[in-house]
């Protein structure tokens, strides 16, 4: 029998979503892994037809790994209207927050082994009552009751080449970070950084490099003490529970070559001081990871590009490496001990 | 006749400057171009002992172009004691800031073409009455009564690859730099770049990105006001002024490749903005230059490494690349007509 479908979200419709779906399977579908998107058939049906791929719509997901050779399957919930590629429309919200919730419902049942989001604007959203920074925010919420092992988060990861980051704080203007970073935090999102490489990411003894907030490390306290109150004290409490954790570590020096060798994750204070590394290495296929999740879930690092929406020019690597990524990490989570 | 010569002075004594020099030397004996090192010519003789390298005391510096294939010239200098490597001692501290400010007067009278400075610990020279941040400052205070053409600055360019990035603000702590970034600040470190770059690097009209300071450009407001508060404006005065400047651009995809290809300097406004994307392009060679200033002066891009003076493991990479870009500097300025 075939294992589990991963769901892969429509996310917005009038975005690059449903053609990087499309693309998508048309680069998985004979190696796999197998997905089915959770969305409007008719929608991925219209991005379907210029590339010359086949839509299947079905009521139920059981069937889909064994359908994806031949068809792109849709667990089809209709949304009204019909988006126009490039035009946002709010309308449509009611839908996309549903999509979402279906397909973290059917991870946390089992049915589906992994849930890849597809790229949202969230203003469009806030009108029908979504009250979430983003994906991260909203699934750890509709999974907060699920039963699971270990500090749970969410934490977002990103991954790129050989570098993955984690995020203390994330979409934060740069004058609140300072205030925002706290012991707890830190420890916290170690905490779900270190379980996480172990579980999701098979690897035994994860080692964990800090980032200090400051040029230099606050260079002994004359460029800011945030090192010294705050990350260093956090640094030790992650050595008390056991977890290889070095740092405060300079953010410049922390990211060439040389020195991603020397850790597995890097810890980061605010979101440039990780995304700048992130698309630097890897400005198309880098990959979003929710951890400290009781489902598996992933997501391209790109958003909606309304801007060439419906062109036919949108990449789908980052959607793929999202997809191969959840599947591995749903492979490593079920033979894990912990 | 040969050309004046480059002055690189030995900056602090303890630290890596004396083997990098040597190094450089034995780089540059065959090619060019030709240095003098003003410092102590005994600190120099010891450095360059092991590496096979012939040291030259000088009283002046016209004859060193001729002299620098045989023998690695030295305008001496001499310091009190003898430094340990790797042992700072503040004794020193006299002789490191004079053999900056002879090396900058120099250059003011035209004896030398530029300036290259090697690290100094800032630490160790506030005892001796040094009251700036940096190199930068220092020079830009020592050089304020000289005359010159344009926007004065100093304003910090970094070097790596084929990226330039100048600073709005630099050493300083990140819970201060939101308040720090004015539009004042970004229209003058706009126009000495703009300038530096058509003066110094010969780019006729140079084009400029200016990254914004909060995550996605503060999402038209919601994750920060800066960029339409100040950033934005500023971008319009400098494209008022006719440069070729555009921004707010979100820091984390302006750094990869295709984007670099946009611009030829990024004006950044904080310290790890810029020096993340530099170290990750070049670790070891990335090279500084201070722009708006009446002299040439450049630096390599890491500090005195304490922790590994004296052991013969020291690379002169951006040393070797800072002389060789003060060099096209003095270069591109004597041919302007800027």
């Amino acid at each position: 029998m075939s294992p589990p479908p991963i769901a892969v979200t429509l996310g917005e419709p009038a975005g690059v979503g449903p053609e990087i779906i499309v693309k998508a399977w048309k680069s998985l579908q004979q190696s796999g892994p197998a997905f089915v998107a959770v969305g409007d058939a008719g929608v991925l049906a219209r991005a379907a037809e210029p590339l010359g791929a086949q839509v299947l719509a079905i009521d139920g997901i059981e069937a889909a790994p064994d359908l994806f050779a031949s068809a792109l399957p849709v667990l089809h919930l209709p949304m009204a209207g019909r988006p126009r590629p490039g035009v946002p429309d709010a309308a449509a919200a009611p839908q996309v927050i549903a999509w979402i919730e279906t397909a973290v419902g059917l991870a946390a049942s089992g049915q589906a082994r992994a849930v890849v989001t597809s790229p949202i604007a969230k203003h469009l959203l806030y009108g029908a009552g979504f009250k979430f920074p983003g994906h991260t925010e909203f699934i750890g919420d509709l999974t907060r009751r699920l039963p699971m092992t270990g500090v749970r988060g969410p934490v977002m990861m990103l991954m790129a080449g050989d570098l993955r980051v984690t995020l203390a704080t994330i979409h934060e203007p740069l004058a609140r970070v300072p205030g925002l970073i706290t012991h707890e935090g830190i420890v916290r999102t170690g905490q779900v950084t270190a379980e996480a490489l172990r579980r999701d990411f098979a690897i035994a003894n994860p080692r964990l490099a800090v980032a200090a907030l400051n040029p230099h490390a606050g260079e002994g306290g004359a460029l800011g003490d945030e090192e010294i109150r705050i990350i260093a004290p956090a640094v030790e409490a992650l050595k008390a529970l056991g977890i290889d954790a070095r740092g405060p570590a300079p953010a410049d020096s922390l990211f060439h070559a040389d020195s991603r060798r020397g850790f597995d994750a890097a810890l980061c204070l605010y979101h440039d001081q990780a995304l700048i590394p992130v698309k630097m290495l890897d400005f198309w296929g880098g990959v979003n990871v929710t951890l400290g999740l009781p489902v598996v879930r992933t997501s391209p690092d790109h958003g909606v590009a309304f801007d060439i929406a419906g062109r036919g020019i949108a990449r789908a690597d980052s959607l793929v490496a999202a997809i191969r990524l959840a599947d591995q990490i749903a492979e490593h989570r079920a033979r894990s001990s912990l």
